[in-house]
């Protein structure tokens, strides 16, 4: 066995091997904080309820701000060799307070202290997240809000098909995300339920007091059951799958980003800040961060089947295949938060060529459905032979060389439907299409212009 | 090109090509009750908004019920070269209801039609399964009710850890399936807005009123954003994240089912009801069932990654790709309300072996923890010295023919700790060991009956 | 419990249940003929080996293609209570052969079967895939051939960067195709090893030639390990991920049709028969054949997760839970040939606008590249300098109104290199620029027509 | 935006922003020597070609190489603002060399510069990987030598269905590496093609020499389409395959340890090097390198989803997006490589209780089969009445006290068929059974000693 990927490490024999490949020190180190917390909120509950004494959870108490002091300085030692971070700490911990040190232990283990670290983990970066989805879309409404007028195509397939307003577009990603901070929401309140307390898998004969662990450490209730409390990692999937689908959203609008910015669309320009460029093509603005963004969906969705297939078949209680949980959300959740930083600094320095939509948005008679809806609303066509009239004025149009509807005489529609009336004219044009669409979440400029001003009001409360 | 998983269909050319990939009246059919549903309601606005006239409107209304008929009745014609189920269904409507049923499309498109009936038939299902795990609750709230003091082992690491109730263990699995609940309660409470109206992608100018239509198909407000209610398809990602969760869980139990009926574990049996014997192998009762319901997981899951994958940077507004979630989501869905089924059958089935699992819980010194929980707690020893003293104890047991802790004189435990006293026993045992077990959560038989009792009620209520 | 999803078929008990989550006859009733192929393989064997006895084995020969006729003729009632096709072909074969029948099933058991049948099945598609691959890679040669010199942008980050020509790029999808039928060549010859013999789980003490009944079903041995025989899958997965990686390469192809049919880009038109459009809009051409062949990659890819979920953590040998891998693999391998078929269609039906595709490929200075390349190549500048030479010539042509690099006169370009000489102008302009790039693989029209005969020549073999 | 995850960092605005998303060095200066090995290459060309003179060439080569020192020695700088490890190195080269380093870009772009050092580090990874599969297959196949006649129960369903030895079961995984190997094999060789001379994505205008270049990287070919080789990624994800199929196969193995080190089953112990246990439950060994190897199965997969996603509908050439492929290979390969390793020094700490699987092989009739064959066998019963005569035998038996087959008397057999004889016993009993099983592949223990000093013998050369 050659063996070079190890660099020869493994042949020293098994215990080389079982550390690396058990030893979680190197990255649930990242929890320190969270189980220092859970630390002192079980030491001050063990005080209250006479389990330990006064003097030990003095000695204790200061032994673990002691600890928090050098790994915030930057002089801790992480020790592979102690596994864990809850080993890492417990461990300095008997150093610096003695024996008393020991009494922390007590009515706890390792299977609930790390669910609750984990916990709080993922909660406090719930909060982080839902902070920076916010200013995205608070970014978004504030450009929708700037743009609530200025006219672009509305695609479907990818092909123009009625005209909507940009800021209309934007919004609609505000949509989405409120949708994602509303999952996220979800997934806090599920799981901020305190295990603390749920010992190795049964509970414990000590006369503890959840409740008092749970509110102190922000948890609305303790768990309800011991054996569910050590061997749930529903919270992290759940968070998961907030991201995959949060991810998703991003990665559609990168993939708008990259889209609108080639020469072919040239509908948005984004600064060199989130481009790379060349050198000797100084049209060339290669849009890196948003293919990035596009391309980080795929990174969230595996680490969510990653965890859906460590967890899938699993007895119950704890099982060390658990342990894989850390880094899959690690890496997830803050491969969103960049992602959601990056797409908030692209919506900001984009730049719209409004002009350039709105031709855009008037080709290939992208207003041919107002003149469909015309005609039933004002002659009373049924529906279909609307649609069969409108056909016939498109092919007249297109037939003077492509030329715009509103370019027809009034005589000349009249040849098709002898009761049209001057009143047509201001469904035609891009500019009236959309201000004609006045139907609750349509694409007119005030509804637009509202809506943008209603999230702004929420996201600012 | 050989081309027999075709049958040589395609030799005719393009246009069989294009019927075998684009028509979705394969599967999109099982709609057709929400399609019907969401047409009379939008019928009604038109008619209440003058939009329709009352004449047109009753024979449209009258046309549908009709179409409705036949569909009931078996007798529609469902064709493929009308692609979908929103065309076989218009174009049956016309050839009753004569030109009036052109009307009916009007202020209305194929895509927000799809999106409503989609909506619609998630939230059917939820509202299905939201049933059937309740009943699946039920059957394990009842068992553990029946079995709250049956003691096992609790496991870590398929490591008999410490004793447990068979009632706590099957309670983790409430716990579990009432956060599946949760989620789909608010996956169904998130999706709940109507998107009927959002016409093509735009909104429409004819003066519709959505909260109406909103209203009578039960959502809780209009969408409010057009392109996003055209675009979006997180309602389907969300309850299938919830789905891919909630097999996952099942997956768990039916693991421990496969295991528990081993001979080797032998905790629980199965009737032949849910297991295939041997003709010859009398003892023989393979739990395909159990083995199923752990498969099924992974169904769920590869769903879930289908539509992400097919959502991944996908421009807005509607593209055809889209058409892809409904296979995805009707195949999953129904996946999890068979598995919960089966599930809820196993459990009312399940006979467990109360004798042979109260032994196994007893083996191995399960019970150490309860030793040096009392030496903590009635001598004050700090936890790590209680652990030092048990680790003797056991040795003592062990080396006289692995002899259970309790069979221990007082003598023979004093010269580990002379102030071990009588009240030792009385945590020595696994009846001990779980009775002690009374905090929060624990598995003490007198809580795991409460909870049991509460879960029921819940569910009654 | 509601149970509508059943319409309450579940109310009569356990029965209707196990038969639904058991029953595999409504899938697996696609391999009969595989598995009256493997039988009469067997049959012969066990004659030829005297296990069977001649009048039996003519019996049991005459009863199977009796069977396979009544299949072939529509005649056959498959039957759910049997479960699953072996037993429904052996139940018929009994009804029709008599007591005789009974000796087909001598040293052979349903997980062999079954492991042989659907291998045998997998091969066969592997089979007609390779094919319909093959059809591809021709209509994309051809094209390539017609378009050997027809320049295109040659795209990074989808910004135009250099010039290609259009066979080229076309020749691109030809590599990726070859290698996907690579892979399902490899996958074939990995498979084709004839599990049947390995029985139940532990091979047989009759004197079976498992040789003779390989060599009969094509396969080019017997496998080696019994155990390992039945419990194997792998045969799916490879050729699900051979098919993944496929379907992923038809997405790309099929994004770049949805792009390229945009009225922004217009590099190619669709006719009708890919395309649906709009009554009223006459330019409209929505891709939906791309779109679909787009989203069918998240289907594949789906159906691989779900199989390596299931196979996650089973232990050996045949466990129920395999009994998934059929439904994942009929629909993957046949969404793929669906995908590829329509992608074939779509390929020569594709006419690109070659004018515009030049137009564009001259547009951004996308010859700077070959530039700074003759500064290099034949004034011998370090290639850092030519390219800082290059960025300052492009200033010039863009402080023009953005004219071609081909329009600064000598002078002007000497300004910035004095030793540049009229041989510049051979590598300027688009034409040139692809016909400079001779490099083996390289995008000059002879190279490309070169490969592409030669992939042509190849694909006639 | 509070933008804790972060530190701040981006609040001073879009450029930490940018280089965070942008930066690929952290993870790709693993290919540093890659990296320094393919320029060589490059150079030697240039220098052979005439397109870079040889005092250039001397020039670049000794400041390669002493960059090479640099690094290997851990003095050399990786900086983020020169974003990823060709520019860092290429830096650094022109800070030692001077202006001559310039020269060394010439036909050649970072596009094929990235895909030449990737494709070397991944065959460099495989090979890792093929030495590491052959050393856990020898460790499996002594294993089964060791064991070639130990009986234990072969589980379908993990129901005990006939005895086979251990050797066998445990050679059902070398066959299932074995495949892994090929899988590996056949992706390194499709692999094995120079993509350097791609350049940018068009090809070049310098006279090179492709073919040396693919010669001097052990390449077998230069790639034969220049867009294709710069956009292409099957090579990872081919890779990323077979190691997802073969974590597979480790979680087989490692869920089966996870349950027969179980005290219910107790059939194979491990020491305490791959184990982990508790200072007072001495008997508990918890698995953990086991569970951990069964969970990286998850960790692989997620990969393999999470570069598919990224490449789904990702149109040519090179996209920013292709930049995720590092981290997914770098850590599912590594993972597979340690679990691997794991794997390999579990088989070899695997002690198995041969007593107690022989015992439990013969519990639940497993020879029934056995019987029934016999019947069919010396009798010329049909399979189906052989079958209901051992049906009633095993009754027989069951009623006396679950007594073993081999204990009813001939006698007793022969009320149920008259024409049984003494030969019976000698397929009765679990050694008889697996001494008859001798068709190829079974599990005879001579078949399976000769099947394991096949494999050594194989692995040895």
């Amino acid at each position: 066995m050659s063996n070079k990927m190890w660099g020869g490490r493994f042949q020293s024999g098994p215990d080389a091997l079982m550390e690396e490949i058990n030893a979680s020190i190197d990255f649930d180190k990242r929890l320190w904080a969270q189980d220092i917390r859970g630390s002192l909120a079980h030491l001050s509950m063990l005080e209250a309820q006479g389990i330990v004494g006064t003097a030990d959870a003095k000695a204790i108490s200061d032994g673990l701000e002691a600890v928090r002091g050098e790994i915030e300085g930057g002089t801790f030692t992480f020790s592979r060799a102690l596994e864990d971070i809850h080993m890492n700490v417990e461990s300095r911990l008997a150093a610096i307070a003695g024996p008393a040190a020991g009494r922390l232990h007590t009515a706890r283990s390792r299977n609930d202290q790390v669910a609750t670290d984990f916990r709080l983990w993922v909660r406090d970066t719930i909060d982080e997240l839902d902070g920076q989805l916010a200013d995205l879309m608070t970014a978004l409404a504030e450009k929708a809000l700037a743009f609530h007028d200025a006219v672009m195509p509305g695609f479907t397939h990818l092909q123009s098909a009625q005209p909507v307003t940009f800021g209309h577009h934007l919004l609609a990603y505000v949509e989405m995300l409120g949708r994602d901070r509303g999952r996220f929401a979800d997934a806090r309140r599920r799981l901020n339920e305190s295990p603390l307390g749920a010992a190795a898998l049964a509970g414990t004969s000590f006369p503890i007091d959840r409740r008092a662990t749970a509110a102190a450490l922000g948890f609305d209730r303790p768990t309800a059951n011991s054996i569910d409390s050590v061997s749930d990692r529903d919270f992290v999937l759940e968070a998961l799958a907030a991201a995959a689908i949060g991810a998703m959203h991003l990665s559609r609008f990168a993939e708008e980003i990259v889209i609108w910015t080639t020469p072919q669309f040239a509908f948005v320009a984004l600064s060199d800040k989130f481009t790379t460029g060349s050198s000797i093509m100084p049209q060339k603005r290669n849009p890196d961060a948003a293919e990035l963004v596009r391309a980080k969906a795929g990174r969230v969705i595996g680490a969510l089947v990653a965890l859906l297939v460590v967890m899938k078949g699993l007895p119950l209680a704890y099982a060390k295949d658990m342990q894989e949980d850390k880094e899959q959300a690690f890496d997830a959740l803050q491969t969103l938060s960049l992602a959601t930083a990056a797409m908030a600094g692209m919506v900001r320095d984009l730049r719209p060529d409004t002009a350039r939509m709105k031709t855009a948005a008037g080709a290939g008679y992208a207003t041919a459905t107002d003149l469909a809806d015309w005609l039933v609303r004002e002659l009373g066509l049924p529906f279909r032979e609307a649609h069969h009239a409108t056909g016939r004025l498109v092919g007249m149009a297109s037939a003077k060389g492509d030329a715009p509807l509103e370019s027809l005489t009034l005589a000349e529609m009249r040849e098709v439907e002898p009761r049209i009336h001057e009143g047509v004219y201001a469904v035609l044009g891009v500019e009236n299409s959309v201000r004609s669409r006045t139907s609750y979440g349509g694409t007119a400029p005030d509804n637009v212009k509202a809506q943008a001003e209603r999230w702004l009001k929420a996201l600012r409360s």
